[in-house]
């Protein structure tokens, strides 16, 4: 399972290399196709059978949208006065109640849109994106990488932002005239055959932009100090950053970000926020979904289950019965509610220990723009995560900037500050990237995911903050006529797709138990 | 000056390393302003004096924007009925005339449009950039880089496409390892201290994505063989491709491209089709350009210029008059024009050598997106250049496919072809990417840019192809009260900026004589 977090923190590596491929070899050349295919179900399968799915996340919505269209009899419940779950676009007006801090009322400009969960998708997640083609949510790219976008470090480079064109270039060419070297002194004669050796330093010069003489001298790719113009006026190339200097700065394994296998490009986001998408599944269902409903209690005994649940507008109590109940509740809100669920469950939900991430956006002038960013990441020293710029809306007056993003032990912190303080740290990172602008903005809108009520955190990684893999496999077993389900279930548990992935196995499950089950057993 | 050419055969290497940096290395840090920013002039300046323009590509249109703003009296004369020169933008019904070929009329399902010139803007072309944001017109992002896109050589890997991430990330892992085995062995002592080898190799490690003991045996950065999913289905990694057998594929340096600085993301592009900024030039001048209007003599005396001409509707002749003509068209078409031009200077029109460039665009169903590509380029083998998917309209049911995008020698050989054998090449290349598919493409549109009657060639390149600085020199030089202007007099010649650029450059030259010359002088 691929941490969130060690994404943020460092951009780089995705964990190990899984073993048992060589079997698998022949299958390499092409992309496989998604893995959270949907079931294929008659649609009379489900007939005369009903469904509680608790939590209007993506995972209950393609649930619930899967068994109505198995003809199942779905109740979809959702305490919260919208759908989606941590998919959750904010717009202006919107209320972000935390726990433990004031209200904040979004104050946003026209179109602009701040997506406080997920805000892009990978081009492989094809389950996810399966839904968007289904339901017709419209899709645009997403600039998950931009060369102009920045690296700063304030001990490095004298704490001036380089644009990413510079890191990725001048180190590309300082490694290849240093390979180039090592190749030219024989010392990997072993590993190279004369031939070899020929085609690998061919490749290099243009790899490296090196000069006929092997040596990196800079690179138009890094940028220019004078651009290319009219009559005589030649572009003229940056001076190289010296590899020793750029090795040495913190802020380096940040341009392999694009690298990872979940944020290359293209990447995709639905037009005018991601949320575009529970709203189309909502809008597929046949029996809308019940917001405001606060699961109280799960029972299920021999003949069927029972939800009791608690209207939050009226005060009012109520009991859902069901064949079965799809709960995709975030285990730390499961831990809270009484079930009967066997102790060993009740056990590896109450122990799950989930991550922290923190979003800081504003309202702001596309002063970016002008500095020649349209879209992309930049990253600051200073701690909080990375400064995100829209991807759409380019020479409007005004877009929607993530100032910070930030997980991990970062965001814990981060999260205990009050709000001010939070948006003042996301200010400064600003500050940094980009000298005199931080004043420009306007509205800060803090979203804590660990002060969320209904979440409790943003996600959760089954192999790392002692949380444990043993507990995992239990709870994806289904217990009686429960079902858990959700991306935390998932090996994707901080990407849409794992929930999208995780509905589909479980009305799997129960497409197959039902298929095993005659009619009259139930 | 860039050649265009170079791009597309090989991707990589962009000219040598420009001299006399030292100078300037105070300014390297942050991005340069655009070198095309239009000069300032009093909206007074041009008060009773006319100006001439000749074509309405982006460079004719810049100028006579700019010099009507200046208060000049503009007459803007294009033989084509409709603006944009090169920036031409294909729809359903239009006609496509080519010499020596039979005509085509463009048959595309709706919304669909074919960019047959320009089609992708840098980020940092703020010249061209600023009037899109000076005119509204919206933009949005233009994919270049996609590692879902493929790379296909008849003689490597069996014929079978490969993933670019495939390519990207294996490469970097297998020199990755090189690189970390001969700093273990000491090799590169002289240029490495210790701390320098331990930071490398360190950094290596997440750079190629190494093993504990630095060696490569895959990455989940190359793609999977099985996609993480629910449950217990982890993600299994691609099986990695030798590094022997990615220096060997003459298809590799093409993962180059997209390091271009002229193709780094992000890149943009007009919403609806790159001729929404001639369009949005046009409408934006007081008096609007004159279509069909074809330059028959361009002559000059002391006291003005004249412009003969004829409607190609009505056969009818027509002399316009004016201070100053700005001569924007094709050196080729120039060549062909009675001018009295001094004789150094017609025979430098007379020599300009053209590229040559071609592209064939098909209508067909979003087969690629099913394949996980959204936007990109692919690069076959069979010698007809890229194949560029479209970067919006995502999941709807038809997409524009640009099939073939050639240069240089291969357009030349190209561009001699029959239409259906060109249309059947590019058919064949997007067979080779895209195994059945290739009869799925609709409708070929086949645009050769030296049989436009009004280009005869899409650009030069004075560095190259037998042409001679010292006539881009002279041509750059005002002759009288003749102006020639254009991309091809620039440092950019197959790119929009470099007609912003020129055209800003000749109103700057004409707004200096006019504020040297006493009104009565003239």
């Amino acid at each position: 399972m691929i941490s969130r977090r060690d994404m943020l923190r460092r951009a780089a590596r995705l964990g190990g290399y899984a073993a048992g491929f060589l079997s698998l070899q022949a299958l390499g050349f092409l992309p496989t196709h998604a893995a959270a295919d949907a079931p294929q179900l008659p649609a009379s399968l489900g007939q005369g059978r009903r469904v509680v799915v608790l939590g209007a996340g993506i995972s209950g919505l393609v649930a619930a949208y899967r068994l109505e269209r198995a003809g199942f009899d779905v109740v979809l419940l959702e305490a919260r006065d919208r759908v989606g779950g941590r998919n959750w676009t904010i717009r202006d007006g919107s209320r972000i109640e935390q726990l433990g801090q004031p209200d904040q009322v979004a104050r946003l400009s026209p179109g602009l849109y701040f997506n406080a969960g997920p805000a892009r998708i990978p081009s492989h997640h094809q389950g996810l994106l399966g839904y968007c083609r289904e339901l017709g949510v419209p899709l645009e790219v997403e600039v998950n990488s931009s060369r102009s976008a920045r690296l700063q470090s304030d001990g490095a480079f004298g704490a001036r932002p380089i644009e990413q064109r510079q890191a990725v270039t001048d180190l590309r060419g300082g490694l290849s005239e240093l390979l180039a070297k090592a190749v030219g002194r024989g010392s990997l004669d072993q590993e190279l055959s004369a031939a070899d050796k020929e085609r690998l330093v061919s490749f290099l010069r243009g790899y490296g932009d090196l000069a006929p003489d092997l040596v990196y001298r800079g690179s138009e790719r890094a940028g220019y100090v004078r651009t290319p113009g009219a009559a005589d006026q030649t572009g003229i190339a940056r001076p190289p950053l010296a590899l020793r200097d750029l090795l040495g700065d913190p802020a380096l394994p940040n341009i392999l970000f694009e690298d990872n296998v979940l944020m290359q490009a293209t990447m995709l986001e639905p037009v005018g926020g991601m949320d575009q998408i529970p709203r189309a599944l909502a809008a597929a269902l046949r029996r809308p979904p019940r917001l405001g409903a606060e699961v109280r209690a799960i029972r299920q005994s021999h003949g069927g289950v029972e939800v009791a649940w608690r209207d939050r507008t009226s005060g009012a109590g109520a009991v859902e019965r069901g064949d079965f109940v799809v709960v995709t509740l975030p285990l730390k809100i499961l831990a809270q509610i009484p079930t009967d669920l066997p102790a060993p469950v009740r056990k590896a939900v109450a122990a799950a220990v989930y991550d922290h991430a923190a979003k800081v956006a504003f309202d702001a002038p596309r002063f970016w723009e002008a500095e020649q960013i349209y879209g992309g990441l930049s990253f600051p020293d200073g701690g909080t995560g990375v400064v995100w710029y829209p991807s759409s809306g380019f020479h409007s007056p005004r877009g929607l900037l993530v100032a910070a993003y930030l997980a991990g032990p970062p965001a814990a912190a981060f999260e205990a500050r009050p709000l001010g303080e939070q948006a003042g740290l996301a200010r400064a990172a600003v500050e940094r990237l980009h000298p005199g602008h931080g004043a420009d903005l306007a509205n800060p809108v803090v979203v804590d995911w660990s002060r969320q009520a209904f979440n409790l955190g943003p996600w959760m990684h089954w192999e790392t903050d002692g949380n444990d893999a043993a507990a995992y496999r239990l709870l994806n077993q289904p217990q009686g006529r429960i079902y858990l389900s959700g991306a935390h279930l998932s090996q994707l548990p901080s990407w849409q797709e794992g929930a999208v992935a995780a509905a589909h196995r479980t009305v799997g499950l129960i497409a197959e138990r039902v298929r095993a089950e005659p009619s009259a057993a139930r």
